[in-house]
């Protein structure tokens, strides 16, 4: 496996913080998306207000769900490939603030630079930076600056931008940009960082200036939107200031000219505003950001950090994992959960990207990875969120009913594998299109959340809807085996593992396609009963035959769900264990990752795994396996799994905990849980992982502390890791808040909101009640035991 | 199955002609290819010297092996991925003659046609018209061109247009031209078509006149070829004329002005040359052009027509299929052969492509057609021209060694599945790349020849290394299944039928390999005894090991060629008999073929096959399955195969003579026969299908005559298809040339050329000496029995 080494450097593991203390010309591309902030609708990238130093740098001002699309050309086409790609589109970039003494610009180029700061405050949501600007003459200036990106106001981020003459008095002109001429990166020859090559940006139709505002209104060239960037400004200076408005072509900007006396300072707020034609009529958004503008100037920033801080307490109220004993992890654990809160969409209509909205790899996309990596977090911390995620995959449910069709499915919704909008945007199908259980996936996630939440209401309104749908696909792309009447196979799909491609009956698949097929007959029983009208309205929409749940139940029975006597593990579809086993003993550490260095077919020939596939079917159907089988299928794949996935260390390290392999279990989540803040797999540069982020929290609740909740019941078999003096997290579950606290000596179990909870402790029965709100159980051995 | 009815309008099917006998607009675009002539170096496309009507219309001037290459851009790569398309250009257009009597313009859309006649004659190799145009001014003129693509002079082609004033005496102009501004055809939506999208055409970078002459040189813009394209005239007319030099922009022309009179007549002679830096070096081109020319001119037309008669006199003499009892049928067959000759390249370093030189479709691209369907017809036919073509790949072993390194493989060759001059342009490997067995199918054709000629020679020089080379890349990519020691599994491959990819053991490759890895000892074993130096020399210059043809035979004797108990078949690979059928009885007729209609998961799930793929494997290796197995076989593939690819029906064809099933032989073979001339396809119009017109051939020598050549051994089991009354054709072999002939009554084998030839008629030998050259055996039964 390769070995890098990126590490951020902060000398000082601060558990709420990162920090940088000098500009490093080599770490600035990464450092953009560390310090990137958002509220899962406008996404800034770390980027300075003065520019940066040359070399890799993306701007990078992004709104969630805010696309351009332009048409997939194949050099060799074929029929129902997907047509249209949808990007994340670079918005006019709001953060531009030069600052000139007299003739000369503050700039990280020239002068110098000391007493360098920056901070991102995962529980202020504040992005700060302080620093001493000598300039070539001598000058000295402090500058401090402030950003934050609203989470109480979806559309409004605001900077504030303070300046102290040190040891000078001179003519300060401060200049305040709304940038239209952005562009998004070319892509390269990785595969993961986009596909994106006419980098047409937006077009300009209409600017105006006012005082201290300035509107620019776009339209995408081919998705047809309309969008209205909008910046407001407040200067606090002793003495009077000259305002002059300038544009030009894409750029907007106001100047302000104003004497600075030495020792005193000045400030200048500035406002940002984005509203989009995707949400609202096109002719409202320049009065709607006209008013939110309004509204956060009459607020002014240090109220909107009030709330913003307010709203990240309450946050962290519920979502704070607390590790005691490794600050470095503490950090990485936080990091993860401020950035996952930054990144998700929540209003319905969009999603959580695969690099949230911190940068352009992926190109803005949603994944599985929302479902089955990203979404419990939500649902045990912010389930209101979690409900948000489902509803965004309801309001696709066309498309995706669409996207069945163009597969000649006459029945049912196939979810397209990578999409911001619905459509199926994936121009490679073996690793795309072809993973089917994207279906199952979304299945899964709705079972989680009806299992957790017990919303009879969203079930009757969508979730029953979409698991129908999507259940239909089995029965249209499966079969009961032509050669075998008794086997119902799934043929040609791609499983998780995107090293090896267009398979039959893959076992993550298959399986997952059993519960689906289950579950759906189950929803269809449970809304027939409870709300028959209801029942009698989805099914006539859908055109459902009476006996569709009946096939359903039939198909998951026969369900082929092999198993290979002879080494004791689950293939991992029909004929992986008679492939050749990769030779990672002559593969040099520079050949990793694979996809980067040899081709699909080569690949795809052989035993070799780019992440967890059936030891992911081992995590979400765990109640359908031994520990044997678990530890024999966990020893098998491990041999032949590169990780060269971000997706794949987390559910290693569950299963190893599972297992009881638990110095596994803690190096595979230390891979994961510094992921990013590491940059170990070299390409933070481009955003976030969210997935891997979230499987971060995955490894602590469901690997150290082993909460379940199969058949809807609630369990932990908790460990602490040998380096850890105590952890603790909190889980909503049922409308009732329960706080998790493992230590060397005993697991608490504490009752924060609601009326009474029976969990599982091992095999112990643990009941919390309002009278009696927490129970300690003694811990069986003292932390991990490392014989194994 | 698709019907369609785009018969050509042949009321008199001349057995040796294709005629047309009014301008059709419909027809115009396919009927371009039909009358397409060529050398297999330069092909020119059945345009009007006047310019067509309006509608679709290629105007198609090429030559075998000059190509543009682009980049592929793919909208999501990967490694390895095919980077350069190579395709066919159009070349400029020496065609044109345009003619003017005073200021009106014999035109196809304007005036009036009378006593419309083309022809293409089979034995002359002239495309001759003619016809009289009555003007808008009613003044009657009429036309009498021919043309010739010369095959003594690979870089020469000549026009003859004689015009006669009917009712009118006036000044006519006469304009010849060389048009540069030639474009590609745009692709659409059919992979078939073709994919270059740029468009861009050749650079002119050079334009000279002199006397009657002009000289074009372009450049190609990125595969840095340059061309020099010439042409040169005599004109015969009665009164003196007046030339007149234009050019302008990428044309050249040369206006002849004169006055006719009624009654008189006029001949303008064209002769044109295309030289290449492809074949010569840059600065020889235009000098060598100019000789070309001057011995054409000096020739002069009708002693290049002599010649031309003279060689076609020749080739009919070894190529002839004589068939006796179809008219239709009987010009089918000689259409086909007469293309083949047209498009078939002979100088070692070019090929045969798709579509030869009559259109764009596919490119101009070379595939296993040459080796597996055109093969045959050249090696029992012209086998100097057979060599020629193994000659290519040879030339192109060196591009064959660095793919396979580009593919991982750190021994061996492998050549591209689609190519002009020997790099990979598949730009979709599942149907490209990932079809191994081109590898095998050259190994094949060598095998065949080897076989048939004797040629030991060429196995010295150049055989018997590529045979080693590809045969080392079944060691890379085969392996001992990891668990089943005893199996050789060739793994991640598509084999020939395209609706079937990216599979486990394809029968058809794994049998085609075996064969491969036994004829590649076989030869490494012969090599060591006959020639050990050059055996030396070879093994150093690949590095062959040893052992290495020792474990090409361990490999070959334990190949997995699976077969199934059940229903008695070979199943085309590890999975296909598990899969779904297709549903053939819900299949509308227009979603044939299925390619353009359902995206390729839909396809691959399912047994439905595009073309023959066990069942070619019971044709290339028919001695190693029974009479019975090889029914059992075709009755099952039949049944779920579209033949939507033009190589299949032959195929089908061959082995249901040989099972007995003897209308449906007949069938196949009408439905190949006519491939082009009914334009079944619907796709003639981009070209001849090169492989359906030798397939023609093997249908009659293979299928009617059942021929084989198993163990070097020739037989045959010949049956006289109903319909006819006597069928004949000629074989090479091993130097010599036999005639067979089969009437009601008996067949006849003669010894035409040679010392003595052995053979087998049934389980009858049948020997042939000087003294006796010639054979009757009667015939067992009277015709068809059509029981079966």
């Amino acid at each position: 496996m390769p070995e890098q080494s990126n590490q951020m450097q902060t000398p000082n593991h601060d558990r709420w913080q990162v920090r940088e203390t000098h500009i490093d010309p080599a770490q600035q591309f990464r450092n953009e998306t560390l310090f990137a902030i958002g509220n899962g609708y406008i996404g800034l990238r770390g980027t300075h207000e003065e520019g940066g130093l040359s070399g890799p740098s993306i701007e990078g001002s992004y709104l969630n769900g805010f696309y351009e699309s332009e048409q997939i050309h194949y050099p060799e086409t074929a029929y129902g490939l997907a047509k249209q790609n949808q990007f994340m589109l670079n918005v006019p970039n709001g953060k531009g603030i030069a600052c000139w003494i007299d003739d000369e610009q503050v700039s990280f180029s020239t002068g110098e630079i000391r007493d360098y700061e920056r901070v991102l405050d995962f529980r202020t949501g504040v992005l700060s930076r302080r620093f001493t600007w000598i300039s070539p003459r001598g000058r000295a200036i402090t500058v401090h600056s402030k950003r934050i990106v609203c989470f109480e106001h979806k559309h409004v981020y605001a900077l504030q931008y303070n300046i102290s003459a040190i040891n000078f008095s001179g003519q300060i002109k401060l200049v305040s940009t709304l940038d239209g001429a952005v562009r998004n990166i070319e892509a390269g020859d990785d595969p993961r960082v986009g596909s994106n090559q006419s980098g047409a940006g937006l077009e300009l139709i209409g600017s105006e200036q006012n005082q201290n505002r300035c509107v620019l209104t776009h339209r995408t060239r081919n998705s047809g939107f309309a969008l209205v960037s909008a910046m407001d400004h407040v200067l606090q200076c002793d003495a009077p200031a000259k305002t002059v408005m300038l544009s030009g072509g894409q750029k907007a900007a106001i100047e302000y000219r104003f004497p600075l006396q030495q020792g005193a300072s000045a400030t200048l707020t500035k406002f940002g505003a984005y509203f989009s034609s995707r949400d609202y009529v096109e002719s409202d958004l320049k009065k709607m950001a006209a008013q939110e503008l309004n509204q956060a100037v009459s607020l002014g920033f240090d109220t909107l950090c009030t709330e913003q801080e307010n709203y990240l307490t309450q946050f962290w109220q519920h979502a704070d994992v607390e590790i005691d004993g490794d600050n470095a992890l503490q950090q990485g654990i936080h990091f993860n959960q401020f950035h996952l809160l930054q990144s998700v969409g929540r209003d319905g209509k969009t999603n959580i990207a695969a690099k949230g909205v911190t940068g352009e790899g992926y190109e803005g996309h949603y994944f599985w990875d929302t479902e089955i990596y990203i979404f419990p977090f939500f649902l045990y911390n912010k389930p209101d969120i979690a409900r948000k995620l489902l509803d965004y995959r309801y309001s696709s449910l066309p498309k995706a009913r669409e996207r069945a069709r163009q597969m000649s499915h006459a029945k049912g919704a196939l979810y397209p594998w990578r999409t911001i909008a619905g459509e199926e945007c994936s121009a490679y199908y073996p690793a795309g299109t072809a993973q089917y259980h994207i279906n199952a996936d979304i299945a899964y996630s709705i079972k989680q959340y009806f299992e957790a939440t017990g919303d009879v209401d969203f079930m009757m309104r969508a979730g029953t809807e979409i698991v129908m749908e999507t259940a239909r696909i089995w029965m249209g792309i499966g079969c009961f085996a032509a050669n075998d009447p008794d086997r119902f196979c799934i043929n040609e799909v791609t499983g998780p593992d995107e090293y090896t491609a267009l398979v039959n009956n893959n076992y993550y698949t298959n399986i997952m396609a059993q519960m689906h097929l289950h579950f759906s007959a189950d929803m269809a029983a449970l809304m027939l009963q409870t709300d028959p009208a209801r029942f009698a309205e989805v099914a006539a929409q859908i055109g459902l035959d009476n006996d569709e749940p009946q096939q359903w139940r039939r198909a998951a029975q026969h369900m082929l769900l092999p198993y290979d006597e002879k080494l004791g593990i689950h293939p991992q579809d029909d004929s992986f264990l008679s492939k050749k086993i990769w030779d990672f003993a002559s593969t040099p550490a520079e050949n990793y990752p694979l996809l980067l260095h040899y081709h699909p077919l080569v690949i795809y020939r052989h035993q070799v795994c780019k992440q967890a596939d059936v030891v992911l079917a081992l995590l979400l159907q765990g109640d359908r396996f031994s520990l044997e089988e678990k530890r024999r299928d966990f020893d098998y794949y491990e041999k032949v799994t590169t990780h060269d996935s971000s997706l794949s260390s987390c559910i290693f390290s569950i299963i190893a905990s599972e297992i009881g392999y638990h110095d596994k279990a803690y190096n595979y989540f230390m891979e994961t849980a510094r992921l990013d803040l590491d940059d170990t797999h070299g390409n933070t540069c481009y955003g976030v992982h969210t997935a891997a982020m979230a499987g971060t929290w995955m490894s602590v609740a469901y690997g150290f502390a082993g909460m379940r909740t199969y058949q809807s019941k609630l369990s932990f078999t908790p460990r602490l890791p040998e380096k850890w003096r105590h952890y603790q997290f909190r889980v909503h579950i049922q409308g009732q808040l329960l706080q998790v606290r493992i230590t060397e000596t005993d697991t608490e179990y504490k009752l924060v909101e609601g009326t009474g909870l029976t969990l599982n402790h091992g095999a112990q029965l643990v009941t919390l009640t309002n009278a009696c709100p927490r129970v300690c159980v003694a811990m069986s051995g003292q932390k991990d035991d490392h014989a194994i």
